[in-house]
């Protein structure tokens, strides 16, 4: 059975002259399912800003053709014979990382997300030579350390794009203290952004919220931030910034960002510019006065993620979406690149013949 | 009394056509003795790469005529009516620092090497105008919080670069937890570099020294540096980076040295470059692989020098030292600037007329 059956995705063919979010169904095998996987009927997937990159190759040239996708939210259809704590129907998630050494340093302490043999979830390559899919797809599969389950309180709707968005803003927030008494800024509220505010807010943080977009001000009151600072330079405020801006501006250099942290303060940025986008000038001056630091952050590991499904669980915490079928996928993806999403489309299942 | 005085130092006076390095013998009025302030008759003054970058006019127009030199030690010669622990006769060091606000979230945090409206020990303002003068001289009057007790084991002239760049080296150490189990990274092993290869290990890290210059070798495993890696990448292996080095170059570039931390490792700057020497070009993705970061650090606070000198103290730390009479500061200068040093400078008074 598992050799010869078929998915089917959204599908960038990279056949001349398709445009980079003209995506069409297509069949492929999925890798060879192994005694830890976990074989998952997508029903929901978020469109993320890393999609984008891709599929505009913006951050590379990718592996034709590509099923993009990793805010995955499905159920279980199959487990493997090593497979723990996970079963068959079962309400699962997959993020943006599917595979990784599982014994190196960083594996064994919690930190699969940066194994430097990690496996990302769509353009990645197995062992075997498979290219990773993801999941505007009918299924996939998953090692059971990179399947999260979704706690019953939380719709799959909402857990989808908490799977890479939620989870990238997460960790560092958690990694670097966000909590009470502290004061977190967040820059750019999109995607990741927004959930920025809404775990920063619920880890009972300070929030300052930056934003370019004046027409978000409401929604963002609405999310909880304290002080929504448009433009507004702060000295020596803020403990933890979380970036999440791509590009940066003159009018709110880095230099300015580093001006607002405290002693010790960390700016992180989950941002991923395109490749040739390198980060502002800066000098060795610019974390002196507070002996601040400049950094980034991946993803983050399974402990965390179900950290962050607790969190919201027991807080009720929605991250704002918008649903469509996965047939609107084009839309979905022109609207992440031309900003015009409020704050993540979540694509639903509609491919026939599942 | 107290208004009267002149102390004298070796200035640089500005008068064309006289070279950065030729300083001459100059009287001066300190500033105003307050309740506060300690004046010390100077004995040792180390020669640090700040006074180079000051005099050379590389970190912008200096405040001429100026005395730099900011690793003193000295006897105490008169206390101020607020003066706790320190008393006339005592040993006692100045640092790069000599004055703060006292009350802001910094200074109330041990952080007053952060604060704001910190002062410099040379080429800074007092609130009275005075502008600060420093150890190339006869005698310093500074406040009681930047004046640190020498512990009598501990040689006048071993104490005295340890003032900045022992303390310099110190406090990222002791912030980013230096200690048993973690291992440490020292780029550029002069004046601050072998400080921290000499506390890393007496903190108990493993440590990795990296040089650019052979001729160090020999000198750097004396001071106890586990490896010695001349031009050698590694990968993910460090928890912590000190650099002491100005100027990165493309065989070692910054992306390099991040790409030897392991998660959420530290790559922390010490060293200053003149003003328009901006850092090398990164990008976002650098940071990615292991969450790492990249900042600064500024000298450190009076709980951390005191700290340092108890290590010093019970290791019986020695720093690398030449020693000369103040009359040879040109040499000792010109011996920083061409890197000819090993490892510090440290000028003995010789000031006639006390």
């Amino acid at each position: 059975m598992s050799n010869t059956i078929q998915f089917k995705g959204y599908a960038l063919t990279g056949k001349y002259p398709r445009k980079w979010s003209d995506l069409q169904v297509l069949s492929y095998q999925p890798k060879t399912f192994q005694p830890d996987d976990v074989e998952i009927a997508i029903t929901h997937c978020g469109v993320c800003g890393s999609d984008v990159h891709t599929l505009t190759q913006g951050w590379g040239k990718s592996k034709l053709p590509l099923v993009v996708g990793h805010e995955i939210v499905g159920k279980v259809v199959r487990v493997g014979d090593n497979v723990k704590d996970i079963k068959a129907g079962d309400r699962v998630g997959v993020g943006a990382q599917i595979g990784s050494c599982m014994h190196c340093k960083s594996c064994e302490s919690d930190y699969e997300n940066y194994c430097p043999k990690g496996i990302p979830t769509y353009n990645g390559e197995y062992p075997d030579g498979v290219i990773s899919q993801g999941g505007y797809s009918t299924a996939i599969r998953a090692h059971q350390q990179f399947v999260f389950p979704i706690p019953h309180e939380i719709e799959s709707r909402h857990a989808a794009s908490m799977m890479c968005a939620g989870l990238t803003v997460y960790s560092p927030l958690k990694t670097h203290g966000a909590g009470p008494g502290k004061k977190v800024g967040v820059v750019g509220i999109g995607g990741l952004g927004h959930y920025a505010v809404l775990w920063a807010k619920a880890m009972g943080a300070e929030v300052y919220a930056f934003t370019h977009d004046s027409s978000k001000m409401d929604d963002i009151k609405k999310m909880g931030a304290d002080h929504i600072d448009f433009h507004k330079p702060l000295s020596r405020a803020l403990d933890l910034i979380i970036s999440t801006r791509d590009v940066f501006d003159q009018n709110m250099s880095l230099d300015t960002y580093l001006s607002m942290l405290f002693v010790h303060g960390k700016f992180v940025t989950v941002g991923l510019p395109d490749a040739n986008n390198v980060l502002p000038e800066t000098h060795a001056f610019s974390f002196v006065p507070s002996g601040c630091f400049l950094g980034g952050s991946a993803i983050g590991s399974k402990k965390e993620c179900l950290e962050m499904l607790d969190l919201a669980r027991s807080k009720k915490i929605k991250p704002w979406i918008e649903e469509m079928p996965m047939c609107d996928v084009k839309k979905a993806l022109e609207g992440v690149k031309q900003n015009k999403v409020r704050y993540r489309y979540i694509l639903t299942q509609d491919i026939e013949n599942k």
